[in-house]
């Protein structure tokens, strides 16, 4: 196993350990959104399936849009294929759906992602959805809900739904996005992954900015930023 | 009443009614660093002493030390007298007491002056001790505290010791301090208060220019950073 892989195969295990993502007979589909987070986030799947002292099933579902521009998903089925992972994409005509009066936007164009993935998962009888996002996500999600709408909160590990027998887990939750880029390019999928196009995620590319000067650049300090999500010290707060 | 100096005394009537602050018969012991925060909070203090609905007692402590620049309290002293605070001053030989091994740091240095405030408090039958630390500092060691230590917490506005029969309080928590800066120019004051000398403060100017890239300067950002502290969705964390 090359050097960034053992990274990624490392860390989504203790992030799936500690947080008990994975149990017996699970049946798990992957947010395959074409970009280097869930495919990452798949191969490891992929080879953990394997081994896993647990068994559990996977499958990938991706969702075409409106939005941005068209992915020719051939390469990423044929990669998953590769892998072993069944794979199927469906469309969803996220920018048609805008009620009159809005305008498009990330919240919306995520949550009808995440309500058709949810829709799929119920017909065909997954209790898991696994999503590619990481350390560097949840913590910039965290400084959003912070500066944004006061609030300490953000995108956990693990999401159980009241109104489905669903749970949401991110295996990537403990990897920052740098190691995640260089297992992409280690592995050689880096070109036909995907980003999305739409110029509505400034909003994203400016807390990303925010992060950098709040560390500095350092690891540790995200990685501190990350445990205080943990770590709420009630006595010392208001 | 002018401008700078309506909007301390409104923003710290409504940290002292929000955060129940004050209690009738309170003797209320103020932290007088001789800066401009703890010297705002004095004034405002002796005025509402004078209106306020329950009634409440108020002297201050100030307490010279051998860090940083040495400081002629003749003009605060005067300033006191004339706001008809009482006022004391204590010398603490904070570097003298550092042990074999420990370098100086503003850690050490509040830690012996807090215990000095606690000791005369609890020997001239204070209740309170009241600190002029403002909403900037309250957000700057809440991520500080993210930062450095992995724990979401800081200084809160209401503190009660467990092993004391004392309460800290930060009347001034709700305000920012460029309201305190306004006001204290506004008052005059400016001149005879100081700043601390001692150059180990630099995380302290260094978490200062991390709030302002993570805010952009937006007062309604930083304001939400404060709210956070209170609003903590267990539900949405690890």
């Amino acid at each position: 196993m090359k050097n960034a892989e053992a990274v990624v195969a490392k860390l989504s295990e203790a992030a799936i350990r500690r947080y008990g993502m994975i149990e017996a007979h699970d049946r798990i589909l992957i947010g395959a959104s074409g970009g280097k987070d869930s495919t990452s986030l798949a191969y490891d799947l992929s080879v953990k399936r394997r081994w896993w002292p647990l068994p559990f099933d996977i499958a990938a579902l991706h969702i075409a849009t409106d939005v941005g521009d068209s992915q020719d998903i051939a390469p990423l089925s044929a990669l998953f294929a590769d892998w072993g992972i069944p794979f199927e994409s469906v469309f969803v005509p996220v920018r048609e759906r805008i009620k009159e009066g809005h305008t498009m936007n990330c919240y919306w164009c995520s949550t009808q992602r995440r309500t058709e993935l949810i829709r799929f998962a119920m017909e065909r009888g997954f209790n898991k959805i696994a999503l590619g996002h990481h350390l560097d996500d949840i913590v910039e999600t965290l400084l959003m809900n912070m500066l944004h709408k006061g609030e300490f909160s953000t995108m956990p590990p693990v999401v159980r739904y009241r109104k489905y027998p669903l749970a949401v887990v991110r295996p990537l939750a403990l990897l920052e996005e740098r190691q995640i880029l260089a297992f992409a390019a280690e592995k050689g999928f880096s070109s036909i992954t995907c980003t999305c196009g739409f110029d509505g995620a400034s909003r994203r590319r400016e807390v990303r900015a925010k992060l950098a000067a709040l560390t500095g650049g350092s690891s540790e300090q995200k990685r501190n930023l990350f445990a205080a999500m943990s770590n709420v010290n009630v006595e010392y707060l208001a």
